[in-house]
Parts: structure tokens; sequence; C-alpha cells
């Protein structure tokens, strides 16, 4: 091989034209910056520590740009806080993007611990794919005729998504007439009652209907959520953003389907 | 019995002076005004609909008021959401005051996706008898001087606690030398560098050596937390609280005492 193969050789190889000169491997989407870097090797991303999948620089701008799902999370002045962190943790590995909508702008106090500024209020929230609703307070929501009728309005979503009471919120609109639900263990006679057309089942961590899926109370949020990433991008996404976040203790399916979408 | 009797009697049992004329029932804490009424008669709070406990009402005031361990959660930007949200769950439900410390008082950006506004920051922060250090963009607050000078200054504290990476943190400021700990799965190795002094396991849940409690990732750290309420105030009081936020996943004991305190 004379000077100039050499000098080819070592540029094609700098430039990754080695042996899979067509792979590239991107990290789980953390929303970090690292969420874009393009590695040349699999292995795990340097910046973030998450294990690189194999995807072409198409797949991955579709997967995180333009397919990115869209999540709308509803918090009222008083919901309970690991009702919603625990499904944003599970969202925001899973690559979606959550974004937090109240009825006004103002500070929120979550719990009476967590003062949280909401990104939009309901006259300027972009559409989402899923919306979703928690407990602590949900009477507040589901007893505001403004949240309600926003909540109407939002008719192209792909998913209706609650946590603990926030099933009241989402009764409330008329979008849990006709399904098996469930809500916390403590409400199940409530909703039953305040929604007397739907089933609600007590000692299940989640129920899905296809559309609507409603959970148990406050950390069966987390369930939900990788039941709903199971579903949407698969048991192996799921798998991997509870080994992530270190639940161990998940059991898949430990839910009840009660319709297929 | 005659008339006056009638009355005096009926006025007794109205008073409550009946057959438990001494009792009084409180439900467990959970930051509503309905913490301080005080009820005549077991079962559940009509507010909250969290089990009442039977407390005098001196006892109650001592848990509730004076006695209420302070929790100051350290939140630095880009912090991991339900790295604290689990534990701030627990120790609320347990009756701990948690408030939010954070380097300054400016809005904070948690995992690029929720708005917090500190309570406090570094220089007005009130004692606490417990400090809590979590995960994501940990590196920010450990290589920062002026927290981990603050955190030195707080030697009058019964626990320190983090949760995954939170534990380079307490690292930094010498407080695992010599001590057995744990933190996130990805950070094993690079904890066990950063702290030679420390011996690091991976594999468990949580590691507790009397005054340093130190967890695994994200998710760990409820496991933790509940940990550390049994410890302070009971199993009963732990089992009443994961049972109330339906961590029916919860096994007691999960994780490693590596010393008594």
């Amino acid at each position: 091989m004379n000077t100039f193969s050499l000098y080819v050789t070592a540029c094609l190889l700098f430039m990754g034209f080695g042996a899979h000169a067509q792979d590239t491997y991107y990290c789980l989407p953390c929303n970090n910056p690292c969420d874009d870097i393009a590695f040349n090797a699999p292995g795990k991303c340097t910046h973030c520590n998450m294990e690189l999948v194999k995807q072409t620089k198409e797949e991955h701008e579709r997967l995180a740009k333009k397919d990115r799902l869209k999540v709308a999370f509803y918090l009222q002045n008083g919901v309970e806080v690991l009702d919603f962190a625990g499904p944003l943790e599970v969202f925001t590995y899973a690559g979606f993007e959550v974004f937090i909508v109240s009825k006004d702008k103002n500070q929120l106090f979550a719990q009476g611990v967590l003062r949280i500024t909401p990104d939009y209020d309901i006259t300027n929230a972009p559409a989402a794919d899923i919306i979703a609703f928690f407990g602590g307070n949900a009477g507040k929501a589901a007893n505001d005729p403004d949240v309600i009728s926003w909540l109407k309005k939002q008719t192209n979503v792909q998913h209706y998504f609650s946590v603990c009471t926030g099933a009241f919120i989402l009764g409330k609109a008329g979008l849990l007439d006709g399904l098996t639900v469930t809500t916390f263990h403590e409400s199940i006679e409530g909703l039953q009652a305040a929604v007397p057309q739907a089933k609600v089942l007590s000692n299940v961590r989640y129920v899905d209907n296809g559309r609507v899926i409603t959970t148990a109370g406050i950390s069966a949020g987390i369930d939900g959520a990788l039941h709903l990433v199971a579903k949407l991008r698969g048991d192996e996404m799921a798998k991997k953003v509870a080994a992530y976040m270190e639940y161990d203790k998940w059991v898949p399916d430990q839910g009840m389907v009660a319709k297929q979408q």
C-alpha cells in the first residue's frame, strides 16, 4: 500500500467508512444535548450512560423530533407529587415530550410542598397526543367548567390517561361512560357514584380501554405509564425504561386490558 | 331517670364523655387542614380519607408540630424528578415537614421538564433534621464549593440521605469516607473512583450506615425513604404510608443495614 492509499484508508476510517460505514448509534432519549450525538459503535453514551441503539440518522430524527409523542400533564393546585412524577419519569425516558398545563399560568403548590410553574395554561396549550390527569385536589379541576370544557375540546388526542383520583376529571367530561376503569383505593365507591355508567374496579393496578387508561393510586401511575410505553413503543423500550429507573419491582401486564385499541 | 338526669346525660354524650371519653383520633398527617381535626371515634378522616389513629391531643401536637422532623431537599438545576418525588411523597405522608433548598432562589428546570421554585437558598435555609440530595446533574452541586461548604456546616442533622448520584455530593463533602454506600447502577465505578475511602456496593436498594443512608437509582429512593420512616417512626407507620401510596411492591428490609445508629 503506498502513502496515498494509506492516507485515503485513514481518512475513510476517520469518517466512519469502516466495516459498518452506514451504522449510527444514538442514546435513548434523555432530554440532554447528547440525544443528538451520533456514535459509530454500540455501547453506552459517554455523556448520560444510557444504552446506545442502532438507528439511521433519518430514523433518529423521525423518532426524536417529528414523531415524538407529545404528552400534556394537566396539574391543578394541590396535585399529588408522585402521581405525576412517576409517569413523567417514564414518558420522558421513553422519548415522549412532556409539558405542563394548568388552569392558568400561576405557580401551583403541589401537595403543599412543591412550587411548580406550568408551561402553558388552557388557553394556549399546544395540541397533545396524550393528555394526563392526576390526583390530589382533583375535585378542583373536575368541578371547574373551564377545565372540563377545554378537556372536551381535546378530541384529537390518541390517549387519555389518569392516575389516582385524576379519573374524576375524565369522568366529569363523560370520557369514562361505558368503560371499565379504576382509581385510588379510597375512592372506588366515590368514582362509581360520580360515574354510574362506568364499571369501577378495585385491586387492579391499571385498566386499559384502548383509548382511555386509568390507574390506581399514586405509585400505580408508574405501572400504567410503562404499560402505555409498551403499547406504543414495544415491550423492549418499556423494559429498558424500567431498568434504567431501577424499577426492578415492575411486573409487566399487572393491570387489566379491557379493550384493545 | 328524671328530666335533669336525661339532660345531663345527653350533654355529656354530646360533649364526648361516653364510654371512651378520653379518646381522640387524628388522621395521618397529610398537610391538609384536617391534620388538626380531633375525631371522637376510629375510622377514616372524612376529609382526606386517611386512616384515623388514636392519639391524645398532647401526643398529636407533639408529633404534628414540635417534634415534626424537618427534611431539607437540596435540588439542583436538572435534578431527576422521580429521584426526589418518591421520598417527598413518603416523608410527607409520614408527617415530616419537607422544604426545598437550592443554590439560589432562581427557578430550576428539573429533568428539562418541570419548573420548580425553591423555598430557600443556601444562605437562608432553616436547620433540618434530615438533609437529602438527589441525582440528575448532581455533578453541578458536587463541584460547587459554595454548596459543599454549606453542606459541611450542617453538622447538627440527624441523617444524611442520598438517592442515585446524589451520593456524589455527600462524597465530595467527605461524608461517605469509611462507609459502605450505593448509588445509581451506571455510576458504581464512578463513585468508587470519586470516594476511594468508601466501599460502593451494586445490586442493593439502599445502604444504611446509621447516620448516612444512600440509595440506588431513581425509584430506589422510595424504598430508602420508607426504610428511614420505619427506623424513625416504626414499621407500622412505614407500612401505612406504603399502603396509602399503593406501593404494594414494597418489600421491607430490601436494603442493607451496614451499621445501626
